[in-house]
């Protein structure tokens, strides 16, 4: 199921930013793919993308209208709603990775039914998996794993990804949350499976390639997290990794949402390495991926340095130095 | 959610004992909620228990119609159907651990409404479960763990509830798959809860508790098996139990379904005392139950001895030695 672009990315009436930060997720990674905006009155979240109304959207060629933009509370405002359903009655389809279903909203499904348009509700899946085969498959694959949950785990795959396609290697993100799967346009919202059928989708996820082929695989929670590492653990399974790259926050104190302290780089690496090998006996770490969005520039190198040192592995934080040292090693082990 | 006994157990039309296999362990583990067995025309199955129409079951007090045979295919056959609604109609409740859900079948559904009777779909569930916290709670758990799948863990959980009951320990069986539900009345098939929310919903099954009351959960899959090592993390974290036995079928040769070879029962107790560690530091493991059942008796004893020898713990085959020696380790440390 591919979500057609261009897409026309809603925002609603989001009071800042930081509501809207999947609507930016997709414009930092596929500007491409957006033809516009369509926010309502009093929005504060402002992509620097053109103001599209949905009419002027469907005329330019705009194939999805896509909520970028988190609702209050957890309910669709009826605003938002009147917004949807006058876009499905343009012509486009409707793709949310909100937690409410559009496929659950009266209103929304007739106006689909009526112009036999599509609703992609990506945080939730209706799909059937098999169970996981624990087959290896042909092709490689590279997963970003975490110490902890909201590390940047998304953002180290896409840059992977970026990275290795301006080498002229054959990369492709692989999206396993919802603003991923809403910037990639297709994936599997892991941790929406059925827990029997998780380790199965994560190998539907990531299927047979060529030899030379990378599928650059978003990792979800951390081995370490109570509430998620059965999630993790059936995903690494699934997605038998030739290689990882581990991500970690390093101002965080516990783990996000629960008590539990945040475990050691090396503890998630040894672990990841361990567990790994059910299914991918050359499971190798590749490199750290730190986020010190949180550090000013000299804490953030010192921090990045003193990882380099203890470890002994290629450490970056991707939004200011860039992967290019974890794609050298991938090269040097395909050459 | 509890289902109501006593119970008048359906056991359809199948062509064998083995279809049967539901019904016999609701006979063996309780079988004082079993007011009798119903039985189409050809069915070979035979539990051993009073034939009854369910008019008889209802003017006796009967309060639940169990499915306690696997229909052949998948597919509920119009003669079960039938009896399915004779039964609502005669004022008892359904419960089922098929595949097919009795929620889906029009008819089955109309009957209930008509009645106001439940219909229980335990291998599915509806419930909405929060993500896992991670937290201690008070009471004692002890986890069967299993080598592999289908090696005897709910057996075990059942033997040792029921050993400690007889020795006045305050215990409780926990069930996680859908024979241990109809057998315990209630609990969660785990695997069958959206990933996301496993670990949550393993500890929802077995909450804060009075410090010396046992829970004994019964476990799902293995830490090993490629296609279900998420769901047996997501219950060991969520279980946090103190106590752990691994059970372990030796004439396998690869895990089942899978091409996987068996693990070796000290890589399982390893591996079970390290992740376990996130959520119980004080986790143990209490003995080794091996299912002998393939091996003639003298070939067991050796199997037995010769484990433990080998791993230096309690071992034994619950079915053939009991399980007394276990619960001696338990009650060592409560004393």
């Amino acid at each position: 199921m591919q979500i057609r672009t261009p897409y026309l990315v809603f925002l609603g009436d989001v009071p800042d930013a930081l509501a809207a930060k999947t609507g930016q997720g997709i414009v930092d990674w596929r500007r491409e793919a957006v033809a516009g905006q369509l926010r309502l009155p009093g929005c504060q979240a402002d992509l620097g993308v053109p103001e599209l109304t949905v009419e002027q959207a469907a005329a330019g060629g705009a194939k999805t209208l896509v909520i970028g933009a988190v609702n209050p509370g957890g309910v669709l405002p009826k605003a938002w709603q009147r917004t949807i359903v006058e876009a499905l009655d343009a012509g486009l389809d409707v793709a949310s990775g909100l937690h409410t279903r559009l496929s659950q909203l009266p209103e929304v499904v007739r106006a689909a039914k009526r112009r036999g348009r599509r609703l992609f509700d990506v945080r939730h899946t209706d799909r059937q998996f098999h169970t996981g085969s624990g087959a290896k498959r042909p092709g490689k694959r590279l997963l970003t794993v975490g110490t902890d949950c909201s590390v940047g785990k998304k953002y180290a795959a896409l840059a992977i990804e970026r990275e290795m396609r301006r080498r002229g290697i054959d990369a492709e993100y692989r999206a396993t949350g919802q603003t991923g799967i809403l910037i990639a346009g297709s994936g599997i919202a892991i941790d929406g499976v059925v827990s029997d059928f998780a380790a199965g989708a994560a190998e539907t996820l990531s299927p047979d390639n060529h030899p030379d082929h990378w599928d650059i695989v978003e990792g979800q929670g951390s081995l370490f997290h109570p509430s998620f590492a059965g999630v993790t653990l059936a995903l690494l399974h699934g997605t038998q990794p030739d290689a990882f790259v581990v991500c970690h926050e390093p101002t965080r104190k516990t783990m996000r949402n629960v008590a539990n302290p945040m475990p050691k780089i090396e503890d998630v690496i040894a672990a990841t390495v361990a567990l790994g090998r059910l299914t991918n006996q050359a499971i190798r770490c590749v490199g750290v991926a730190i986020n010190t969005a949180a550090l000013d520039s000299s804490a953030a190198r010192r921090c990045v340095e003193r990882a380099r040192v203890q470890l002994d592995l290629p450490v970056c934080d991707p939004m200011r130095d860039g992967v290019g040292e974890f794609v050298d090693g991938l090269r040097l082990e395909t050459d």
